[in-house]
């Protein structure tokens, strides 16, 4: 299922192949963020010409809208949204606990409020992996609490306890599930906060559990950027060779390049397109802001080694003009831009790994992308 | 510059070719709307795949936003915008009559404030050609007031006495111009409002000035559907047969029918884009509103005979859900395939028109159209 093809000898950087029932992934990845059902303002076409091998959909928000039913008799997300490669799906952990209203939490599962009409739900282990498998996800996420930071340590270690217990019956519902006869994969999720112990205690169960790749969760929470490096490094360190490892959430182009140099595979993370539809586009020089009063006559692309339909069609004074006006395809334009840039980011990793240089690689773009940037 | 290529046996809808410094057009012709350097939502590779001749701007908008010196500097609106068809400019006369807040209407032009930022700014007929040659527009049109419906006919004369001299103004200026040099065309716009006769005098005096092709305006202003077919069937009979007529800003497929049946060649109409950004969608069977819960579940296309990218891909159902959670995608795939509609009904119009079936084709679509319309 994951084939670890090779080793940089720099960092703790990866080269893999995750198969999955809907395609190969080449590994270090980054996965384009769907979560309604659609990678916000681009076409499947655009994600696929800017080589997204992978998106991520939502199973909170498909829960709610329009529903499992709905999806269901769609034929599964794949056909619903008109993808026909790899998904993987998110649980809903990191949504019960941050987007609804939480009502109660117990053994059992989570009672929630919906962000979107206040009505009550209650989601359990068994629940969210039933979801999924409706879905049909390629990959699908355990349901867990997702501990935000900061955490006191007594609080963050009952809830790796209660995690644990769900990721032990997400693997039980698995076992006998439709899903696992369908080739659908699942990953268990290591919380346990910003403590060494708890990651370490939480990986351990998780193998006991035995899961088909394994997620770093509860990271990029609030807390600072060494500390997030920090824990992905020290969990990365004890996860198994042969699996692959998905820091999820993070993050700005440095942070995924520390995180693979410290043995991450998969990643995450709304910035190229939330950002984008804010004007923000980044580069290998930097992240500009487009709106600035700097780039109103500036007839360059965004980036002129880059070859996305907004660098070969448009200037920045265009797409300037087009958020002045609140045009929507300024925002197409630039979360298409930075979704291609993420992904010929996680292209040029690739190579830089495989030539075994994967450390000055990194290093060489940190310092260029943050002195650039505004 | 015109070619009147064949005369229907049916109507009196003509098919013809008109010839641009940006290409040629076949007539009759829809003209996608791009007010501020864009059709709202789309891309121009959409525009080109769904066989956008030509597309429209507006002087009154690039005016004021990104200004006419920035679009200079980057070389004209072609290349600011990154296309490479033909483009017709409307003058603004209809934006600063009903957008802006007239301020001061005189001989000389109009003082008006911006409906952005309440700024002072005046036109006159050479400025807005002036304008227009910045802009580098293949069609430019000349500047005039826009009388809406109802008026009286004392005021309706007066303005078309205002109307007319402008028009011969904008002619001197263009006689004299770079832009006439460049190859790039101007329109003169018959007004007269309701009123046959002020719709006769305009036309003739229009004709002794002379202009490359003649805009039917003063149109689809709130007036009853069938005076806008009156209007442009009087007005049309009346206008030179070796010039493209353009009905200004109508309308609603059936609408353009019934246009084209009365001899108008060119038209232009936000309905496609803005319609489609609240959910309407055209096809043949009639317009449907795909927000509506008895689309739920309707896995089909939105119109199974169609060819473009939305119906190729994606149901209504799943436009629905992307309606419902506010995804722009959804805003984007009804708005192309309405453009792909518009365009297709325009191919299938010219060979109706090249076989000698014109009325009975308009007649078949509009019952279709109106018996299947929501």
């Amino acid at each position: 299922m994951f084939q670890l093809l090779h080793k940089d000898k720099t960092s703790k950087a990866r080269l893999g192949k995750l198969r999955t029932a809907h395609g190969i992934i080449d590994t270090p990845v980054f996965m384009p963020v769907g979560t309604q059902g659609t990678v916000k303002t681009l076409s499947n076409d655009e994600l696929k010409t800017a080589g997204a091998e992978i998106i991520l959909g939502n199973a909170y928000h498909l829960y709610l809208r329009p529903g499992i039913e709905l999806i269901r008799r769609a034929g599964g997300l794949h056909k619903f949204m008109g993808w026909d490669r790899p998904i993987l799906t998110d649980s809903g952990g990191y949504q019960v606990f941050s987007l609804a209203t939480l009502r109660r939490l117990n053994e059992d599962g989570a009672e929630f409020s919906s962000h979107i009409d206040g009505s009550r739900h209650i989601l359990t282990p068994e629940k969210v992996l039933d979801i999924q498998e409706a879905l049909g996800s390629d990959i699908m996420m355990v349901f867990d609490e997702c501990v935000h930071y900061p955490a006191a340590k007594d609080y963050a270690d009952k809830s790796l306890e209660l995690t644990t217990k769900w990721a032990r019956r997400s693997k039980e519902r698995f076992d006998v599930s439709e899903a696992k006869k369908r080739g659908q994969l699942l990953f268990g999720i290591a919380q346990g906060s910003t403590y060494s112990d708890l990651r370490a205690r939480a990986v351990k169960e998780l193998l006991n559990i035995g899961f088909d790749g394994y997620a770093i969760g509860g990271v990029s929470v609030g807390e600072p950027r060494n500390l997030i490096y920090e824990i992905a490094g020290l969990t990365a360190a004890i996860l198994p060779e042969d699996k692959p490892r998905y820091l999820m959430g993070v993050g700005m182009p440095p942070d995924i390049l520390e995180a693979i140099a410290r043995g991450c595979d998969m990643f995450d993370c709304v910035v190229p397109t939330r950002n984008g539809r804010n004007g923000q586009a980044f580069t290998f020089g930097g992240d500009i802001q487009l709106r600035n009063a700097e780039y109103k006559e500036d007839f360059r692309p965004i980036d002129e080694r880059c070859d996305c339909f907004a660098c070969r069609n448009h200037t920045r004074a265009y797409i300037r003009h087009l958020f002045n006006t609140n045009e929507l395809l300024g925002l197409r334009l630039v979360s298409l831009h930075n979704t291609r840039f993420y992904v010929k980011l996680m292209q040029m990793s690739r190579e830089a790994i495989a030539d075994g240089r994967f450390a000055p690689f990194r290093d060489e773009f940190v310092e260029g992308y943050n002195k650039g940037s505004e």
